[in-house]
C-alpha cells in the first residue's frame, strides 16, 4: 500500500485570528453569546481561514458512490441496483443533493469509487472505481489493501479538485445501497460498542431486519481481533469504498486546510476512522446535522461535537451538510456585517 | 376597547392540497420520511398557500420594540435606554436582524408601539406609540384598555402591510429591554407555571438576578386570581406593548391566511396568548428555534409544538426565525425539484 500523505502532517488552525474573531463577537451589537453556536462557527472560520471576516461562497460537494456485497446478506430495505440508478439521479439533477446544491450554487461532483455495475460515462461523474462493489464482509475483509488505497486516493483527489478551485468548503456525501451495515460495523470496532447499540434502521429495516443487521454485524466483528487499535485496517476489513475515500477526504482537507462540512451517519463513521489515525482532523470538521439513525448520537458522543441540526433527517448524500450550508454562511455575515457598541452608540451591559 | 376584528374567524387549511403534496413527497427518489422535518415544513406550506408549489420569497419582518416599567423593579442586565438604541441600529442596518434581513432578501420593518423615549423620525422604523413604556406590571395592571388595542392594533396593521406586498412568510421580532420578564409572567398565568421554572438569565443575569426577577413575577401574579381564564386581561396586566403587538399579528395572520414564522421566547408568549384566544392561529404557525432561555421549553411544550433549530440562540429581533429561513426555503425546493421514481427510474424500496 502506498497512501505515504496519509501521515502528512495536519495544518494548524490560526490562533491569532481565532482570539481577534472571539473579541470581535464581544463587540457586536448584542448580548455576549446570544447568537449561540452562530457565533462559534464564525469564530471557527476565521481560524480556519486565517481570516477576519470569513466567507463561504464556494462550496465544493462530492458525492462518493459504490456498492456493497453485504447487501447479499439482506440489510437493506432497497435493492442494491438503486446505487447506480441514483448516480444517474444526480447526474441529471433529481436528486435531494442536486437541488440543494443547485440552490446554494454549490459544485457538486460524483465520484463512483466501485458500484456494481459501471454507470459509463455520465454529466458530471468521475470515474475512479476500487472495484465492483466491496465483498461481503459477512464472510470476508470487505476489501484489499490496493482497493483501500485506491479509494482513499479517490477522496484526496477530489478535495485536491475542491482546493485548487479555490473552495472554501469540502462537503462529502455517500451514496451505495446497504452503507449503513458497514457504517456501523466500522463505529462497533472503534468505539467497542454492541452492535445492537448502532445498528438502525437505515433507509427503511422493521425491527426484525435491525436484528438481523445487528447479527450481521457481530459475526464480522467477531472474525477480528484488535480492530479498535488499528484504524486503517478496521476500515479495509469492514468498510465500503464511499466511506473509504471520505476517510482519505477528511484527512486531506486538513492536511490542506480546507474546512469539511461532516453530514450524516455514514460520513461521520469516516470522519470517526480519521480521527482515530491524526486525531487533529477535528479540528477541521464542522458537523452538519443529527441523523434520525439512532446510533449516530454514539458516534458523534465519541467525537465531542455537537451538531448544528437536528431535523429528522437520513437520506445521506451529502444532504444534512447541504442544509446546514445557509446557516453557516448567515454565521459569517453577522460576524461581517453587524455594527459594534461603538460603532451603533448602544450601551454594553 | 374595539378589537372587533380579534373575533374574525381563522382561515381554513386547505386539506386538498395537503394530502397531494403528502402523497408527492412519496413520490421523490428518497426513503420516504428520509427528508425528516423538511418534508413537514413542504407540506404545511403546500395547505396553508393551497399550492402545489410552495414558495418563500418575499419575506416580511417587522420588529416591534416597546419599553418595560418592570425595568425599574432591576430585573435586566442592559439599561433601558438600549431599546431606543437597538431602534436606530435596526434602521442603520448594524444590528443583528438588520444584517439577517438582508442576506434573505427580506421586507424589514421596525415599529416604535411604546419605547421610552420617541426616536423621532428614523428611516424604516414606523411609529404606532401606545405609551411612553408600560406601566411597572410588580406595582400595577402593564397598561390600559385603550393601550392594549392600540398595540394589537399596530400588530393587526403590520400584517395588513405584508399581505398587501404579498409577503409569502410573517415574522415577527421583538426589541424591549426587560421583556422576558412579562413573557414569562404571561406564560406562568396562562399555564398556571411557577415563575422559578420560566424566568431565566434573559440578556444575562447572574443566578441571584433570576431568583429576583421570579420574585418579581410571582409578585405580580398574586395580584390577580383567573388571569388563566383570560388571555386578553392576562396580556393587558402583565404584558408588553411589542407582545401585545404580536398576538395582534399572530391572530391576523391567521385570519389572512399568511403563514408566520415564531422567534423565540417572547414571540412564543405572544402565540401562546394567541392560541389561548383561538385555537386554529396554530394551524398558521411555524416554529423557527428552541431558545436558550430555559422557560421557552416549557411554552414550546404545552404548545406542543417542536421548532427547527436548537442553536443555544436568545437574542429576540426576530433572529431566531430568520436564521430559519433557509431551511424552510430549501424544504420548497426539495419539494419542488426533486424527480420522482417515476421519472428517474429509479426502484422503490
Amino acid at each position: 500500500m502506498t497512501l505515504e500523505w496519509l501521515n502528512n502532517r495536519v495544518k494548524a488552525l490560526n490562533s491569532s485570528f481565532q482570539q481577534s474573531a472571539a473579541g470581535h463577537q464581544l463587540q457586536l451589537t448584542k448580548p455576549p453569546g446570544s447568537l449561540g453556536q452562530l457565533e462559534d462557527i464564525a469564530v471557527r472560520l476565521s481560524a480556519m481561514q486565517a481570516t477576519n471576516k470569513p466567507k463561504l461562497e464556494q462550496i465544493n460537494i462530492n458525492i462518493f458512490a459504490a456498492d456493497h456485497g453485504v447487501v447479499s446478506a439482506g440489510i437493506s430495505a432497497f435493492p442494491q441496483e438503486v446505487t447506480v440508478q441514483m448516480v444517474a439521479n444526480f447526474s441529471a439533477g433529481g436528486a435531494a443533493i442536486s437541488v440543494l446544491a443547485n440552490s446554494l450554487n454549490a459544485d457538486l461532483e460524483v465520484v463512483d469509487v466501485g458500484t456494481l455495475n459501471d454507470p459509463g460515462a455520465l454529466p458530471g461523474v468521475i470515474s475512479r472505481r476500487a472495484g465492483a462493489g466491496t465483498a461481503n464482509l459477512f464472510e470476508q475483509d470487505a476489501m484489499s489493501t490496493e482497493q483501500l488505497s485506491c479509494a482513499m486516493d479517490a477522496g484526496r483527489e477530489a478535495v485536491m479538485r475542491a482546493y485548487d478551485k479555490q473552495a472554501d468548503l469540502f462537503i462529502g456525501g455517500d451514496m451505495g445501497i446497504g452503507n449503513t451495515t458497514p457504517a456501523a460495523a466500522i463505529a462497533c470496532a472503534l468505539l467497542n460498542a454492541d452492535p445492537v447499540a448502532l445498528a438502525g434502521p437505515g433507509t427503511g429495516l422493521d425491527s426484525a431486519g435491525v436484528s438481523h443487521k445487528a447479527k450481521v454485524i457481530q459475526t464480522a466483528l467477531d472474525r477480528y481481533q484488535g480492530l479498535d487499535k488499528n484504524p486503517l485496517e478496521t476500515l479495509r476489513c469492514l468498510g465500503g469504498f464511499e466511506i473509504a475515500a471520505l476517510v482519505g477526504a477528511y484527512i486531506s482537507c486538513a492536511q490542506q486546510g480546507l474546512p469539511a462540512l461532516v453530514d450524516g451517519y455514514i460520513t461521520t463513521a469516516a470522519a470517526l476512522v480519521a480521527v482515530s489515525l491524526q486525531p487533529e482532523v477535528k479540528h477541521w470538521l464542522l458537523f452538519s446535522h443529527r441523523s434520525a439513525e439512532p446510533g449516530h448520537k454514539a458516534m458523534l458522543d465519541a467525537l465531542e461535537v455537537a451538531p448544528l441540526l437536528d431535523l429528522g433527517m437520513r437520506l445521506g448524500e451529502g444532504s444534512g451538510a447541504a442544509t446546514a450550508v445557509p446557516l453557516l454562511r448567515l454565521a459569517c455575515d453577522l460576524h461581517n456585517g453587524m455594527a459594534t457598541f461603538a460603532d451603533a452608540g448602544v450601551a454594553e451591559g
